[in-house]
């Protein structure tokens, strides 16, 4: 694998989103390898910010909350950085049908505000967005490469696009350097697991934690790719340090593809208990569901050695350990 | 040629971007097919809008001058509609890049509040999409299909990628019958000539009847396609009139591709006088250029029957001549 060595070595990171999942993660990454890491969050309470996230690294971080579309804290924050990992988004498929406007401020305007602040007050910086397979909507073919065409199934998918589209013209026109990664199902410790709207499958975490039965939409055999959290920040990392991704647009993948049935399944047989059944989709989920998909990793390997390396049985069991030891920290029992 | 026959017969039409060029076009063809045509425009100066567009049918249609940004108006004006031409678009390239935001709210928020007003109160409605050529950027290859990948240049594109994805989404998810067509240059009388704003080929007609020097940008074997306003305008009409567009996008195209540099010379040699020459790309051009470009319209060839009738010399002669008699209507002469 390709490395970063100690590129991010006394760098000053922004990282927008960086009380979520992936943010918090990536966090912890940059504060061991000597980074000066900011992290601005808005902690909406439906969205995947957590102060928890930040245990045992609360000192080494800076904390600033703020919401990206807030135009004059972002020219502010940009100011000095180094890179910008900007995570930062709306992430319900189900909410963004619901409430399109806000999808669209968040996932649309605020990322172009982002970028015309790094163009008028730092045009130096470094900028990876992370964007996702949504974006592709129902696929055409399998694995799903970076020649897929965009056809997505929802706002949220159209405001994703968008959002990424910016990127990579602010990159070509402007000499902003920016990458996007079009991550898959992302999972592990300190993922939303409150309720659906980040992933299924934090869901399914909780559910069978709290012994409660899994429900597997449609029929079980829609397949499905997903990466450990570690590998995705990894990739974070990679393409914040190769000048060759300036510009272009990743997806992350997996070599394991498995179907919902059988995932269900093995959470149930790694947690030693809990119980699950197939049902009819919910017809809102339906009209927006995109069937098979996984995707074809093979750019980011050839062009930043990325390769996932955590097995999903391995991520299945450390996720489920963390949240059977920090349930208290991610959900209300009574919810 | 497949035909709309009686479809528009006593049917209620709203245009947006009705006064202007095609939208003024198509307002012309629809009264003579028998519809009742109502027309929205803000009549934003940089923008095509203008009254005189309407020159001889104006006790026949309703103008109701609105910016598509206002959402009641949006939400009342669509109500009882049979058909929406959705027209209304910031159309510069420049005036993207420079007000990234004013493009923002015109190309994708006023989209989704269209959408959301048809949704709420008429989803009975059938809406016609404005889109453009412009959001495949630099092609991959050539003719450009509806295959083709987007991959726009400029925040403009952008922002009319996701008001096309919007209309789609909306058909699938809502059915709200939607379709769009991705247009590449359209002229003919009527069109936008006071500047470069809508097109070059605009600015071009407005330079040689005026005796002034035409530039032509780059080294002038840049490849385009043009379609007159009265192929487009047929090909917004039967998009309307055929269910078998909605979900679809389509491209329009030309049979005959010509380089700017002979396009220059064609339009001299068809008003007898003028001078045209060979310039560098301005800096801010240059980096939105998308080099050579010319359409594959075999979709809607094979769909909906269309194909563009009207030579390209005719189209300038016609265009020329309009422009020769009516300039005291589009520019003043001091300017």
């Amino acid at each position: 694998m390709a490395s970063y060595g100690s590129t991010f070595q006394g760098k000053r990171v922004l990282i927008t989103g960086g009380l979520g999942f992936i943010g918090s993660t990536l966090a912890r990454r940059l504060v061991d390898a000597g980074a000066e890491v900011a992290l601005v969050d808005s902690l909406i309470p439906e969205y995947g910010g957590n102060l928890f996230n930040l245990a045992g690294i609360e000192d080494r971080v800076r904390v600033n909350i703020a919401d990206v579309r807030d135009q004059y804290s972002m020219n502010y924050l940009v100011q000095g950085q180094d890179y910008l990992f900007n995570l930062a988004g709306q992430t319900s498929h189900i909410d963004s049908m619901r409430e399109p406007y806000t999808d669209l401020e968040i996932n649309c305007r605020a990322q172009l505000s982002i970028l015309e602040a790094c163009r008028r007050y730092n045009p130096g910086i470094k900028v990876v967005f992370a964007s996702t397979r949504q974006i592709y909507g129902t696929p055409d073919y399998l694995p799903v490469d970076e020649k897929h065409l965009l056809h997505p199934t929802d706002v949220n998918g159209v405001n994703k696009m968008a959002g990424e589209w910016y990127h990579i013209v602010y990159n070509n026109v402007y000499g902003i350097r920016a990458c996007a990664l079009r991550l898959t199902n992302t999972i592990g410790p300190r993922m939303r697991v409150k309720d659906a709207r980040q992933t299924f499958l934090g869901w399914w975490i909780r559910q069978v934690i709290e012994g409660k039965d899994i429900q597997v939409f449609g029929d079980g055999t829609q397949l499905r790719d997903f990466n450990d959290v570690d590998d995705a920040v990894e990739a974070f990392l990679l393409a914040a340090a190769h000048e060759g991704a300036n510009g272009k647009v990743f997806n992350l993948g997996s070599a394991e593809v498995i179907n919902l049935k059988d995932l269900a399944a093995l959470l149930v047989e790694i947690h030693e208990k809990g119980t699950f059944r197939i049902v009819p989709f919910p017809a809102d989920r339906k009209a927006i569901d995109i069937g098979h998909y996984y995707g074809d990793y093979t750019a980011i390997r050839q062009a930043l050695g990325w390769t996932p390396g955590v097995p999903l049985r391995e991520t299945l069991r450390r996720t489920l350990a963390y949240y059977t030891q920090h349930a208290v920290h991610y959900w209300e029992p009574s919810e």
